[in-house]
């Protein structure tokens, strides 16, 4: 086994795909949609990718079947743009690890032919959030315009820390190596999984890409999250509190 | 000294053997039957495994003889299958060396001609467990039904963290490489050394591979455990207090 | 890429240069000179050095831009000596990391033709400083003579734990290569940014350079920060209570 | 530069040197040995020993100088064995790096002629020591009788958690590499530097090694050691109290 190992699951031809990038991090925003996207574009799943910077572990699935940590690459063709989508459950364990994983994710988008890549994310704003803005970050200032077209917005220095990670380093090395390449982040709250920023983001995408997608499964799990954040907010208030919105307590 | 170091000890000849692995981890579960196989089975110490990802240490034994951190093989034959036993003191310090240690013990398994590969530990249900059920998870989907027939359960999506470590590298990477490779745990506390739970997977294995093995020192040991875990129930609840088998409250 | 990639950002030919290293760290003292350095200098930006043993994270400008974590050396040219100024927002995560990215930089700084080093950084002494002197450590002891012509002290084992990370290795890897390699180090609280240190060690560099330099933007962040440490004595001290100048009340 | 690099200062001829290393550990024991061996027997600096795996800093000496973290090795000629004595600030950072720097450091003894390697320690007790024995450990059960002859003792499983880092793996490391090596461990409290184990264990080597060494340095240490200590008491007592002389009680 190399560092990085990628195994062929599948050949698929795909036209001028675009990579899309959502693997855990804040609210889960970026894996939400990565897997949605996978469920009802009925994905092919198409590479799977090992590492020894993963932690050293398998999940054992519902029916007793174990599989070695890695993350995945799934090919969509859609009425838009065709998709690769990379998902996963872990992040590498350190600082090598992170790049080495990351140019290994940007060699395979390599060879699908992508030259587009959206690394999609939360952005962290402290509070409960009702409209969940996109927020945009590029390697390259002229991608901006299409972005913001699609309403994307770009603030001054945000988000403050950067972005860590394989988001942030497949726009860093990315944009280095010559993709044109933008990370997507949709304002969440920071506390909880949070499906409604998911679906703004995927709404983004979808304007931009061109391509139709059903956002039920995605509405019932924010249906869903909305009952248990009610729940722990009376919880915390007792049953004669009035409803705040403010999630700050919630550590 | 290379980052994985094979030492041959002995050349011994085993037909078809299997691999059992048992290393420290969830109540000392695969240890234990490790080191009651090899102690039963009068095995013959045929590789040491020495790496610069083990701990930067040598133990000394009841002679003050000092040696280098290390996992072995021992050599066993029995009226059923040829075993081949892996077993030690330490894990891997990080991500990387534990997939080039897991790496390293599948090639020296692979010389003594192993196909098939049990990775024992310990499951922790949290609380005092009177039978002990063996839960398996499998490389391979197929390999479930002959594991089913001597008792082995699946269950779905268990243990819920995943198997972390050598066990299931053995069995993820195990499996990738081909090898028939299945996970034994036995169900135990999570508190305390187990050998009740050891017994049970050991029971299992026998039932499986069709060796036969004597139990009392093993059965001395739980009675020992036994005798250990009655002192500090009457130590936390007082002379006067009745017996609860419930062991949350030892943290 | 490999473990460090330095990036030719421009070609600029320097006469004899000498290598100016301020890179975070206590007080940010040898940050505050070679920015104040670049921006009075207008140095151009020559190189940027990427590893992959700085954190894996891109920072986003104030125009939505995102760009890797690197270290960057600009040229700047005076009525002194050329001047080839290292900066950045990073240290290396590990040991093993700092040494190879010292050892890059001291690779770029040999192919621009330096012989010379001078690593800047602060000394703690904490307490609130008056008079910041500037304290020396040399690779060679030949070297000390004209550092104390222009005011440098050399104090006996000080600073007491080292000179840790870039800084040191500069003038530890720096002076065994045959770079003539010193460390200047202001004195500074260790509690806050210095400017009034780091005004110190650029005067002290401008005497031994003979480069003339404008201080004004360093002076001005200096009476911000006297107005912040007011702030910070009056709110622990309430209206009444006299002003005192230790600071060892603040972590 | 290499992983670890090694640098020839002089080249001195010994004949069939005894490798003695001191580096700092458990009641700086070992250090202080190698420490007054090289003063007292006037070593000659024969080798550097820097790594990637030592720290990334430099110490300053009195007069301003800063080098480099390093090992060293100094060659000492007595009436009875030539020494090699190695000792130096630092261990390694990771396990990895312990083993690299260990092997070098053998390879460095190997090219000397060295085939006889004592590791010297300290192995703690936890209570004030009157009688310091010296505690041993072997790489080959052979070597037993010639150190009990010098008054040596083995002791069963004992240090319990075993022998920890350099010390560990010239005893461990070296024997699989066919060095004759030995552990020697006096007997400290743990809580304090300990001059007196030092001259336990550096009376044993004498005996040993056939060589005088003048012991005055040591037992000044020793005194100003006890002074320390008898102020330490008297502090924690109050003037009225007793002096015992269990140090249990400081942590």
């Amino acid at each position: 086994m190399d560092e990085v190992d990628i195994e062929v699951v599948a050949d698929v031809e795909l036209d001028d795909p675009v990579l899309i990038e959502g693997l855990p991090g804040v609210g889960h925003v970026g894996k939400l949609v990565a897997e949605h996207l996978i469920e009802e574009g009925e994905g092919t799943l198409v590479r799977r990718v090992f590492s020894e910077a993963f932690p050293p572990q398998v999940t054992v699935d519902e029916d007793g079947v174990a599989s070695l940590a890695d993350a995945t690459f799934h090919a969509i063709t859609t009425e838009g743009r065709d998709l690769l989508v990379l998902t996963g459950d872990h992040q590498a364990a350190d600082s090598r690890g992170h790049y080495r994983i990351a140019n290994a994710f940007l060699d395979a988008a390599d060879e699908f032919g992508v030259s587009e890549v959206y690394a999609l994310g939360g952005v962290p704003t402290g509070e409960l959030v009702e409209d969940h803005a996109v927020v945009g970050a590029v390697a390259d200032d002229e991608r901006k315009a299409t972005l913001e077209d699609v309403g994307v917005e770009f603030r001054s220095e945000e988000p403050a820390g950067g972005i860590v990670g394989t988001s942030g380093l497949l726009v860093g090395l990315g944009g280095r190596r010559g993709f044109d390449a933008a990370c997507l982040m949709g304002e969440t709250s920071g506390y909880l999984v949070d499906p409604k920023s998911a679906r703004a983001v995927l709404e983004t995408l979808a304007d931009l890409l061109e391509f139709d997608v059903d956002y039920e499964a995605l509405d019932e799990r924010a249906d869903e999250m909305e009952d248990v954040v009610e729940q722990m907010q009376q919880m915390e208030q007792g049953p004669s509190a009035g409803g705040e919105e403010d999630l700050r307590y919630i550590g």
